[in-house]
């Protein structure tokens, strides 16, 4: 957390508020990233009972979610915070929103699991893979530079979600080619359609969070700007 | 805006600051249900003019959310707002990254309307219609219960969301009987389900923004409530 120079505050009590605060957001990153590898693993395995358990730990996001807000909002009413403190919480409220979405991503993935595949269709799970892997490596890769309010690390792995993107559309093409040549799977292949789909959005959601980290670091809101002005930072 | 009772703060600059963002607010709501409803009508009419102007005005949608965004923090900086009124601009907050998620989702149906669909699978984009007026229906009753700032119409819109699901539902299993009846449909019909996801997904945030809604007028957080708790206010 060197960025956040928690040091420089005359007010104690604010930097202990600040640290709590960030403790928890920490605190759901890990929850959501330990969602979306077991809903990747209960896909995978076809392993319905951990399908259930991501399912029904998802109210321990969302909870999280409510809170952290709420004391978000609490901390602006009780300390006032102006400039980078204010846009350090003001990035906090914004990225606990997108973090609870992709818990709601990995439930959708964790459902496919609950589906039943015939045996010729268990290999299409298997279809995942590669793509879940490169968006978990990027969740991870957001969260670490949240601890760290690193924006250097933020817009390098910003520009990473172009390989998942890549890497989506590959999978994409697939599928539909195996819905074309064997018309009787494609409601299984909407399935997995589906969870492919998710993960594409959690790669959104956590280049919305690398923007807010720049946002809070550098006092420049880069959202939509283009990959060319991105890089001028 | 009865709901805002602007008359009773000390500081009029206080006021007009807090009026001039929600006008603001108003005009980004005009612009999204515009884009939305524009978008529809394109793929209905397959009128790539049209589709064209939705994908070139999006970034105004864009650019409004980044100003807002900006003035409601330096209204709390400047004004330090407590209880209510900060309840309203976190509320704002959040509705216009909704709001700008909304137009995101109209450029996705507006790419659809620039896509070839040769004669037979003209009428598969008809399909789209009854989802579309729905969606428009439920985007215009959010935008006037936030203009209203009234909860009780956030809550009985927030509940035909329902209406909305249903019609997806019934529209998806349509589509993938399709699919399956003609395969050599299948592309096409996967640009069609794609425009109905991004429908369905304007009726989730619309959802979200009554939610904001309910929390500044009753101050109570009522995203991730079940139906019956949410009958109880």
């Amino acid at each position: 957390m060197d960025n956040l120079n928690l040091g420089r505050h005359i007010s104690g009590q604010f930097n202990e508020d600040l640290e709590r605060v960030i403790n928890h957001v920490m605190h759901m990153g890990g929850l959501v990233e330990k969602q979306v590898s077991d809903a990747l693993v209960a896909v995978a395995e076809a392993d319905e009972d951990l399908a259930r358990k991501v399912l029904s730990n998802d109210f321990q996001i969302n909870s999280l979610e409510v809170s952290i807000d709420d004391e978000c909002t609490r901390i602006i009413a009780k300390r006032q915070p102006a400039a980078g403190d204010l846009r350090l919480i003001m990035a906090i409220v914004k990225t606990i929103a997108d973090l609870e979405r992709i818990g709601d991503e990995a439930e959708k993935i964790a459902n496919v699991a609950l589906e039943s595949f015939s045996g010729d269709y268990k290999a299409l799970l298997l279809s995942l893979e590669n793509l879940g892997n490169r968006v978990i490596e990027f969740l991870r890769a957001t969260l670490d530079a949240f601890t760290r309010m690193d924006a250097e690390t933020a817009i390098s792995v910003h520009k990473s979600d172009d390989k998942v993107d890549r890497e989506y559309e590959a999978l994409m093409r697939q599928l539909m080619t195996y819905m074309m040549e064997d018309p009787r799977s494609i409601p299984q292949i909407m399935s997995v359609i589906w969870s492919a789909r998710a993960l594409e959005r959690i790669g959104d959601r956590c280049q919305n969070i690398c923007e807010y980290i720049i946002y809070f670091v550098k006092g420049k809101d880069v959202r939509h700007l283009k990959a060319e002005d991105m890089k001028e930072l």
